[in-house]
């Protein structure tokens, strides 16, 4: 809960322009909208900066309409849905005319950031495998008037094809590594550049990769110290990181 | 390897100051001091910006002695030796005499960077048994010029605790959260601040923590987007991340 | 074995009005009914207070129709079937007219129980993908005449959403608290209520979710002291804890 | 944070008794006291009944008994050192000369409630490597004035011995089951009985038993319904959830 | 290979009865049969006393009815498909038109053993969901003249069932006990009977169960001692095993 | 519970010679003697065929003799202390002067079994390093006056070794085989003997070994059908299993 | 970056033959090409004489075909599709009309080499439903011009199968050896062959072979020394890694 | 068995020069010497052409003396102690006067081979702490006559360091790659050269490096295609593999 909002409530309490039960019931209830079903957050974008989001696995496709229905009708910053297949679109999209839908990141833009871009930043793949979950982070970014460079297939088996590519790494504000596999490549490039690096495993491999335990395990024990790990296959993730930095780097 | 260097390397062999041979040589020789052991990397702070450290576990004092005395004779930033005893710190201190040792955080600082700190970082402890890991991120930071401030115990089973802390923990450039069990407090932090959460699993607990794979898993599948998950008890880890922020901030 | 029935049973031996051998029979074939698939346990309710329940997977239709059928047979208390698709319903419901199926819960109610409610439980989920699980806890609830109060959508990376139902959720005898990925919310609410907590992690997330193993570590791993925990997706497991707090707690 | 004193305080301000500085600054410092490395929550017993306790691993003894010596400070109710060696003992005695130590159980009373006994809880262990886990548990509800029968070595290897304790099992309002190995005991004790039953998985066994990992996953899936799980080896877990159910259970 | 056949073939070389390069031959070539893609050992019955079987998953129905169809074609014992769909048994059915499909078991005797039982197993199942698995098992002693009972639904939460039928469970040469979820069963049983008891854990249960694992690693910390375990859903496996005993108990 | 004893019981309660609650009592407190900290089972021989014995981590020495006194004092069969260092052999020695200690198996032999060896069994160990875990089931096994053989180091990375000693191998009534590292050996012994296959994983290995899993998970796949495996290290479990089959194999 | 080319790179310069600009930039553009979804690497078979693949899973059909046409277009030894179903094989017939797919080994076979062959390798496998990952192996091996022999179904349960193909086995510059269940056979063959062998682990099992884990612990931890281990089912690796041992052995 | 053996010894029995019993014996008892404990294998160099070894770790200073002063017996190749300690070493050196300790590879040489060497090996580690299982593999090889060349400290985390050395690393017949931490070395390494990549994880890290796991999976999910992988820190392992290598590349 917001100190400065906190102490205005309570020096209204004190001037008597608000009563101590209207306080209290304002602080319950103002900053989500209830739908019985879900709570909807429509100040997380004042508290943290960050893109609203509906994770659609695990929802009908009623309730997603109806939570991004009211995200939609206060204003507000970006508005995403992820891991959403067609039917989630054609879905919403009587809500949103301009919604765009990301196939390769199955991501939904419902509503972009207008602004000057805050900084940019570097996707970058070990794979042509991996595109999918760099796209969700892409995609994110860009709604969220970052600028995006995607540089893809740049694994470590082949290094002369990222050492090609190392002044176009080093030019970002941060950036996102996704490998699948071994997941070498965020310790070769956490190596090289002085900027944060986030490090998204992948599910992409087989066997003992066990659903990207491997890439993730190799990441979190990273020699190149400062990599900074997410989940697996988590595109989405990796860019409200980098955007709590980009965020954190722009002056005021 | 640093693409002005390279160029600058290529413009003085086409202008024949410097032979074909003589630069396949320094590319080669250079930025490192072969210590038949250790391949010591002088070069690290210049290519990422971050402190030089040792890692102590599984070497002999006498390596550590030699790598040690070897970055510092070099000039340069911040440098560390992590884990340690009190034996590597009696082992190194010759080397350094003013070097200093944080028991709490097993950590020696050999050499301490002089300058404006470039920001603030918070670091936020669940509880008291998770302060050696806190430490040894406080003291890197501190080594490296930063501003910290140690937020102790507000874990979130007693939840105002957390709260009373709410405005200091929203003062800072980026936070880094230190939490054992079943490590949810990044998760709240996470949803109540815009700047960079930086998640320490450690591995305090028992039973089905297994070691700190409780709290990391937690920390990988936070619900509050955005939140940096490193190794379990990798304080110097988060530290090195943090300050990859920092620096990406500062202007230039 | 319960004593009482033993000493009667003895007794009756003792007197002559039962003969050894029909005593040892009636004690080997009394309490269930031979289906030959399946041992009818139709004293359950008897000796643990609790619903009948048949778990659906693994089951034949026509196994799941007689054994329901035996239960209906003889009177008792609630009659429930867990984790059963549409084609379940149609199955079982011309044995029971008032049959109800929970489409959501995926449960049906074959017999509820009449009678003043015992007391009442909350049924708090962190997110709206978590409501499956949750309505299959409240359905065994409101079978056995509990009263049910469900709390939706309040996890932890929006504070303020818990904050807002403190009073609601201090005001019942037991509650239920349902989360996936991170699994921390019973960690808040058991540091904010004197009554018992039962947490339920779900299979909610995904990568290093590891299919409700992220929350279930969690869940064991709390800070707050109390928590009772069942398995993943459990919902008709914390209702029947629920149930044995609420009897155990009845006068009587 | 209490609704009650939460609107006592606006009330407060809004009759002008209290400045909204002043209610800003209570809310934030009150409940708990700042030793740095420690922020002793000294409301905890008002918030959720349960006893005050200090996990001794990993705090130093100065932490222990700068702790100890807070929460004595301020009136209240039970409190407890868990996991505490002889040193701890010795350390936090001066403070509290009616201390109580408990050898078998690691664990330290440096308070007793005094009061009515609000119910009884049997305390039940599979096997004799089991009674350190149950003896903190049962130490545990003594101090909180609870009162308490325990029944051990009842494993399922020799049905008999539990056969023949069946009426003292079935006597108390809660049951705590400790067993290592396979875990089976609380399977079939929530079959025989009506009140809640407690599993205490503990680390007793080889092999397999992957540090009661095995215990734990069998009670988990527990066959028998409303069976609560705490993590491995907690006794303190398991009395802290059966304090809650007494309480629940007593009047007002 | 056989010492017997060895001696014979040695004797036979020196009485220059046979040459040594066809020696030779034999000892390569005799007991199996190279159909490419199997090496159809012909001997096992001989060696092992066990019956042949064809695992069906990853063959190809040509491959499936090849293999077969070589086994039947030199005299032999019972002979079995395991986790055979519909479509398998269709294509061997042609080879042998007495063959026999149990629907339950996913099991397909191609021929069985005729002769006096050697002795009787009786095979116990905790729920009704076991009974496939318990199947398996069963259908393969009788394939092999083995007399079996079947005893369904005994699992542990209502123990009185298991009580009820212990006269019927004592009264066999060996026991085969199949469970799912905590897998508690074998250890009662274990501790009720002499004879050897044979307990498979089955992938029956969700969530913590991990596909059987949760059972498994009951079963092989059971406290009663003298419990053989073998792979998850293995009822092939566990009457095997059986089968050796039963063999090893006859005279001769 | 045995039921002829049942039907005596029931008997003479019908005939008057006993009285009801007589009988009540009698059921619950003979076939075991209550010590508080161990309810010694002094009937398991009579229901179980097995030795008894005393697991010895996790109990002080006190709790050992007491129950090692409480076993001897009732006439019985062989009784074992397993995993005992030598003081707990000087504790219990005085209670048994013709004790006998195998060092090398860390088993105590209290009380052995004096009558016809009932069979003989093979104890056939992969390396050297197996043969603690070997011997611990070879001793009990002579205690229960059953025949061995110890066939030591015939791994399979040397096979003429294994092949050498086929016919000592085929020569018994059971064989336990006893394994770390890979865990191959009861896979290629089961495919050579007819009889029943033990087969005991040791935690003999180191790296990926993880404490014998590896070991464990090879023999619970083995492709040779009917091998029954025990828990890691588990030798007296090994020896209780073969003296089941011994037992049932013996006529009457 | 292959030294030689630097060298002469360098040289030019020198000579004035290259500007420095030109020399950067063939430097970072030569030896792949973008197709902005993959970086295709012309230059791996220069590097590591492997052959070059195009992994099909998570790549869509047009990525494949661009992949493979730009491979193509370039000259080169031998390429593969690996993981690829028939419609794979229908999307890039056209642009190598040569090609050959293999149903059993899911691979295609683009482009083979020509030339003499430079040895010899066995494939050996455990069991029929391990031949499609033996398959992969042995194509691969085939389309770079090595002569492969396939040795199906001699698995340790029938050690005679194994005995009477050992010349057979001897006969090779390297062996493969495919193994599913406890994945023995590789320390069998390890302990009779001087060659090097390469395990390959498969997925072919149920239940505790948790998806070939089993399998790989049992190649890992092998007795027989000198044992290569590859991912589970990666018949791929297992050949490129025998390739680089025969491209080792050859002169030259 | 050896074939040319088994030959020579039935042309001999079919000449009447050795009776058939004597042809029996001679097959189960020639190579090997049976010490009871042990089965010293004494012709593993005649079959596999590697060293003779014994794993100290779980064998007595006793056993150790008798198995190596058994192959000393014998004439044969190099004879190796690991994993031991000094007190190990000065137990076998009145055996062997000239034998050699490595400390830092807690390995001992006991007998080393004289003649020209077959190749060279590069041994390279990715970090300082990494060298004791390096040393295990270098010693190993210098025993058998391997040039051995040694490469410390190039991890990925310096690339530079790495590249610097490319050209050595190119110039051996096969590479020893050892890795702690995310064990991404061999990938890269795997990259850059023709000749096989022998990987060794090791168990250098902490928290999620889970005791080498991660460095494990990591080489396993190599996307650089034909990399060995040996089990955890076995350095002997992946020499042994190394000597198969150069043995089957010698001429003859």
């Amino acid at each position: 809960m917001d100190r400065l909002t906190l102490d205005a409530l309570l020096d209204a309490v004190a001037a008597g322009q608000v009563t101590p039960i209207e306080a209290a019931e304002r602080l319950e209830h103002l900053p989500f909208a209830d739908l019985a079903y879900a709570r909807v957050d429509t100040h997380r974008l004042l508290r943290t900066g960050l893109p609203e989001v509906v994770y659609a696995p695990g929802k009908t496709l009623q309730q997603i309409r109806g939570i991004a229905g009211t995200l939609l009708a206060s204003p507000g910053g970006p508005l995403l849905i992820t891991r959403a297949g067609r039917d989630v679109f054609e879905t919403v999209r009587p809500l949103a005319p301009e919604a765009m839908y990301s196939e390769l990141g199955r991501t939904i833009v419902l509503r972009a950031e207008v602004g000057a871009p805050l900084g940019s930043v570097g996707v970058v793949t070990a794979g042509t495998s991996d595109l999918p979950v760099a796209e969700e982070a892409a995609v994110t970014l860009e709604a969220a008037s970052a600028k995006v460079e995607r540089i893809a297939d740049v694994g470590v088996a082949g290094l002369h094809r990222l050492l090609a590519v190392s002044d176009r790494i080093r030019a970002h504000d941060a950036l996102i590594v996704v490998a699948g596999m071994e997941g070498a490549l965020p310790s070769l490039v956490g190596g090289m550049v002085a900027c944060p690096v986030i490090a998204v495993p992948t599910s992409v491999g087989y066997g003992s990769s066990f659903g990207g335990l491997a890439a993730l395990l190799a990441m979190l024990n990273s020699c190149a110290p400062g990599v900074a790990v997410v989940n697996i296959d988590n595109g989405f993730g990796a860019a409200a990181l980098a955007m709590r930095m980009l965020r954190a780097r722009a002056p005021g």
